[in-house]
């Protein structure tokens, strides 16, 4: 099975005969990425405690950054004056930008939402700040992303269907005003619709029409994970890919600031092509490290005179160079080599945990391991 | 010229002309390294902001720790059980441990001086800690250090000459105690004495030569750059470079917690071979750059949009990869990697300012080298 889509650039390889889950390739101006793929969080254009070599190392092929947070500072002119994103922190692949919306509605207090737009006050000195669909895709240009996203209003839940509604429609024109910035042309980046709608699976499909109709070269998942069930959750994001396999073309979905590993599994049996969340990085520098018998909190006193690595079936440096006792002595003093060096084994973790997805569904093998997987994950799931 | 100390394993290689610097090798039991050479510190068992393994891809071949900190925690059983400090930070060349004697004196309030040894509260959490000379020697042979050094009484400045002959004896029968304690065999660790006696150059000659008679390995300047006359320690280092080249061996000496650039090369000129000093790493991980044209304080707005490297003559990966204006947006932006990267350049710089010193010794052009540097590197200095 090989079904290319020549403008986006995704190729579905290997359907999983079991689940949903897809083997698939992604091209972005930048060069081709396997899917289930997973993007680490550079918020401020930098994963937090290390650099781009590292990123080189690893051998990571998409991240993704903040443009809110990036347009606060440095700023996109400084950005773009070193030549964009790329040139300025030295990573040459796969950029996605967020739009922002949803630091904006996360940080209720200070917007106010127009039609024409959101109005905030800046996290860093309080200023107001008006930004318009069309001017978020423009810092998102002037930052040279690949993968650029529509701002989208981002609903928390509950919320009731009137209010979800006029959130869906305005998330729809926006949309559609923000597709019309750029045609997306040879060289140009990709343009991905976000899929609003609360809980509404009624809802849920007028968004998603809307986008198809607009040409978005990808579908995001938003609004999930705000506090709503799990089985609500899943149930949605399976109406969506049940939509999406009906077209004429294969249309990547990406499930925006999701990554636990057993919600990755979850997702990606569900039809999820791609993920990025702060979760490995997070989790790093606040000394837990991820292994394949669970997560372990470094700084616990039983790691004291362990002398093992984090994860004895990790080939990652630190895990060839360090042990728990090193690790945690790191931790404990406050050093911040213990973030860094964790940090660079989780971020090499997710790395491997997501090419072992791939390999499993080339084998066809996906829920085989997917349950032995968590069998030995979970079980032993310190956090 | 070429004298060997076989037990030391020091030997000066060439003398410079018209100063006392001279180029120089020094052997320990995990290898040679040439002088003049600087050692970064690693307090707490790593370098602030990076790891073992970015010390190994610089060149680092000696390091210094401190046995007060490590004691404190983890603790050196935890040290001792994981093989030794080298095996527990992977850091395969010489470690030099200090004893703690200048943490212990400069947190004046908490200690008590006798001539048993010293009694002080943990700054971790306050319990009361008593240290024989004898026991840092243990911690240190604990930790696997391959430089050794023992307690001494480091005088403030200024000290009448009363206290100061006091604490210059009680360092005296201290190294005597220490020296007593291994041997110093072959595959054991060396044992440098530190020579006190405050700015009295009778007390520094006593000191010295009480030290050179317990047979130490190398000669620490103690008690020095604590507020006297520049002038005034210039004349002490020479005094005691003086009296060590007439002895029948030549003897390293260490300018132990010194290391400006500018300092560094006058301590040169006066004999001194080795140093140790937070300032390459400090410095980077609060924001400031070393360069050949001085000092630069990262933040400031003028690095805001400038493109070009910490270092156009530096070849690190920093410079290699990174602009002033991306490095000066991490810092900025409260990113740990900013610290990373500024104090892996640091360090970098250091080591390439070493190197540039010991060919100009090499090529008998040590103070046109010091001339010429100093003026690129003061003139332009914005520290």
């Amino acid at each position: 099975m090989s079904v290319l889509c020549e403008k986006s650039g995704f190729k579905v390889i290997k359907q999983n005969t079991d689940s949903k889950a897809r083997l698939g390739s992604f091209r972005s101006r930048k060069g081709e990425f396997p899917t289930p793929a997973f993007f680490p969080v550079c918020t401020q254009g930098t994963i937090k405690g290390f650099s781009s070599r590292e990123l080189e190392e690893i051998g990571i092929q998409g991240i993704l950054v903040n443009a809110y947070h990036l347009f606060l500072r440095p700023g996109t002119k400084v950005i773009k004056e070193a030549g964009g994103l790329h040139k300025f922190m030295g990573f040459p692949n796969t950029i996605v930008s967020d739009s922002g919306g949803y630091q904006v509605f996360s940080l209720e207090k200070l917007r106010k939402v127009t039609a024409s737009g959101v109005e905030f006050q800046s996290f860093l000195d309080g200023r107001t700040i008006s930004l318009s669909p069309v001017e978020v895709i423009n810092i998102q240009l002037d930052l040279g992303a690949d993968i650029i996203l529509p701002l989208d209003e981002c609903v928390k839940f509950p919320t009731a269907y009137d209010y979800a509604k006029i959130a869906c429609q305005r998330t729809i024109d926006w949309a559609r005003e923000s597709r019309d910035v750029f045609k997306g042309g040879k060289g140009e980046p990709l343009f991905f619709g976000i899929v609003q709608g609360a809980t509404y699976l009624d809802l849920r499909e007028i968004c998603l029409k809307k986008l198809l109709d607009i040409e978005v070269d990808g579908i995001a998942l938003g609004g999930l994970s705000v506090g709503e069930l799990r089985d609500s959750r899943y149930n949605i994001i399976s109406f969506i890919s049940d939509i999406l396999t009906k077209e004429n073309r294969p249309y990547l979905l990406y499930f925006m600031g999701y990554g636990k590993p057993e919600d990755i599994l979850e997702a990606i049996s569900l039809g999820v092509d791609m993920f990025d969340c702060v979760v490995p990085t997070r989790f790093g520098r606040t000394g837990t490290a991820f292994t394949n018998k669970g997560k372990i909190v470094v700084r616990n006193a039983p790691f004291a005179d362990d002398y093992s690595p984090l994860d004895e079936e990790c080939s990652c440096f630190v895990c060839k160079r360090f042990s728990r006792a090193y690790l945690r002595h790191l931790i404990n003093a406050q050093e911040m080599t213990g973030g860094y060096l964790l940090t660079y084994h989780n971020v090499w973790w997710y790395h491997n945990f997501m090419k072992q997805i791939r390999e499993s569904i080339q084998e066809d093998k996906f829920l085989e391991f997917k349950e032995k997987f968590l069998r030995k994950f979970l079980d032993a799931d310190g956090g």
